[in-house]
């Protein structure tokens, strides 16, 4: 057992949506989340840059005594995962993994990834999917727009409508059975796409499927909180003129859980 | 006279509406134009980043002997040309000045700024027009869709409709009579503005202003192009991944002009 906090970081309010679904399957768990809302967004940010600025956000979260680090960015994760593993020696888990995890349960996997451009390009899901699962059919499309439309509070509005219909042709007609959400903003676009795609195509929740590998991965290292409280939540931005703060205690739905919202320069 | 060609820089297509206005002014100059492309967007990143991107644009630029560079940039504009201009002994021109000369010739000033959300930070373009212009009724908005959806190609959808009109929410029975567009990616929307403000607001092109500031500086400078012949384009872009061909080559509209498209390293 461990009763140190979780560190979470994103570049804006993307990784909202992991800390959901984490706070929601692990209701006794503190969590520290870093928005580096300053620097946001990653998505079209080179490695060396990303790489920076994950060392930078990690080192923080050691500074808050955190027991695990998870890079709740897609941007991230598939750019700098690899080397901040190299560097640190606290447990650090990106959202890719534990996809990866849930989808080789299935043996019928046609599968459609959306990500910001840095993401796409570095082919990360596409290796992943084709070294770990019985699938060879993927494709995957770039979606620049929709992490800064999230972070504009545009979600369910008529541009994010027509954005999301706009984007989502690249998989009409192309028989995929599920959609991976790669980077976490786009779950607050969830009911859009499945308005687009229809009932037939599995949107998947990094997030979610994240939050169950995390189960197992906190069991088998012997970690879990076993203190029988509700779980505590801090919440550190580098910049607070943003829409983050509207959209966390949206996600939250309880200030009470929230004991801190500070912005800090790292 | 000097017969170099003109340099100018941006993060990607919007400097080519700049561009457009300089070549149809000038149409025996000369220009070399570098897209930042694999940088793309300038908007959102940290000064210090925008300064060290803008050095790199001129030293190629300064590498291709041209006799002036234009920062075809609001964000590079607003964000480091006060710094470049003490490095360089080259003439540099940002997307600013020109608009504050033009706009000083008029008494009834009632203003609306747009540009990305660095930009508006800066406060360069209120600053500006509350120091030199007899004006002090302005509003600003950052816009930070627009550059990322004119890279997309997106400028006249239902995206682009919809996204405008949220945005021109913020000037509408503010009673402006000019908004200037503080981004060069921006004129691409111009239609699509003027459809939602009516003919009431004038919409400012800065690179319209720029090439009219031009005529003079090239003038009192002595270094107009004094050949009689068609000018000659040589485009450089450092990610070719992208939309900025098309957007380049309709723009244009003269296929036999461009003596050059190549993706460079810098």
């Amino acid at each position: 057992m461990d009763n140190r906090p979780i560190g979470m970081f994103d570049s804006g309010v993307g990784g909202m949506t992991v800390f959901l679904e984490v706070m929601k399957k692990f209701s006794n768990e503190d969590i520290v989340y870093l928005g580096d809302t300053k620097r946001f967004p990653y998505g079209s940010k080179s490695k060396e840059t990303i790489i920076e600025l994950s060392k930078k956000a990690i080192d923080f979260l050691i500074s808050k005594n955190v027991k695990l680090i998870i890079i709740a960015c897609g941007t991230a994760t598939s750019q700098a995962l690899e080397e901040v593993r190299k560097i640190y020696k606290i447990p650090i888990i990106g959202i890719i993994e534990g996809t990866i995890e849930e989808l080789k349960k299935d043996t019928n996997n046609k599968i459609g990834v959306i990500a910001t451009t840095g993401t796409i390009r570095t082919k990360a899901w596409e290796n992943e999917i084709h070294n770990k699962i019985d699938s060879s059919y993927v494709i995957s499309r770039a979606c620049p727009l929709l992490a800064p439309m999230a972070e504009e509070g545009w979600t369910d509005n008529e541009v994010a409508k027509y954005t999301i219909k706009e984007y989502m042709k690249s998989f009409k007609g192309n028989n995929i059975n599920k959609l991976i959400l790669g980077c976490t903003h786009y779950p607050l676009f969830t009911n859009l796409i499945k308005e687009e795609l229809g009932e037939s195509v599995e949107i998947i929740n990094t997030g979610e499927k994240l939050a169950k590998y995390l189960e197992k991965y906190l069991i088998e290292k012997n970690i879990k909180n076993t203190i029988s409280k509700k779980g505590e939540y801090k919440l550190y931005l580098t910049d607070t003129e943003c829409n983050f703060i509207n959209v966390a205690r949206k996600l939250i739905n309880n200030e009470a859980l929230i004991k801190k919202i500070e912005k800090i320069d790292i």
